[in-house]
């Protein structure tokens, strides 16, 4: 199967799924992109993402941003003050990520409300096509 | 919590988590990444999505594929012939994101090592903090 020239790395996906897919899955999680982003600005405390990130759980932030900082995405800095402050930081490697999936959420919020309505034809077009009296 | 200006739309994350993470979520997983890129290049069959993209097995592109096109990112073409032939395109929509989707597999290819290194030493720094007679 030959492609025609594009800009697009079609290849990595098929030749290279399983490491490229891996990764893709960390990063572009719901919660992962929600912290990328809500961490864009600086180093930023726990209770402070959580603020940010709404309706993100205690449990699923600190999974999500353990598996950030194992990824090399995230730096986390325990100030030695009392009570400790543990800050969080986006590497040079994240903040290139960051670009990419601002790009990303813009398209999400321009085209949320035409996806929206996709769902509700489509699910329309399927309970017709399964009604009582029609073929399947 | 104000934010800074910059090209960055936090604030979609933070006011509205809940439709754009979902969006979010269906668009940025791992297979359908991969569909939107194996599809990029003009209409295209079930096999030869399940040849392009390495690892995918048939009911998660079946899932996949059903749950893309129910978004409005994919049509489905049935094409009257013996035996019928079916294609799946993408929607304008669609191509749209997939130029950020291609950021965002480059960004992936480009940093796989590094992030497969940090990982490694991750590990090593926790296995490290573990060890017996160490505080944890």
């Amino acid at each position: 199967m030959s492609h025609r020239h594009t800009d697009v790395p079609a290849r990595v996906i098929s030749e290279e799924a399983c490491p490229v897919a891996e990764v893709l899955d960390h990063v572009s999680g719901k919660w992962s992109i929600g912290i990328l982003v809500a961490a864009a600005h600086g180093p930023v405390r726990f209770t402070e993402l959580e603020r940010r990130i709404e309706g993100i759980s205690r449990r699923m932030l600190t999974l999500n941003l353990r598996k950030l900082e194992r990824d090399g995405l995230l730096t986390r800095t325990v100030h030695a003050t009392v009570p400790p402050k543990v800050e969080y930081e986006l590497t040079g490697m994240a903040r290139e990520l960051h670009t990419h999936l601002s790009g990303l959420v813009g398209w999400a919020e321009q085209h949320r409300a035409a996806i929206q309505s996709a769902r509700v034809a489509y699910d329309e077009r399927k309970s017709a096509a399964t009604a009582p009296g029609t073929a399947v």
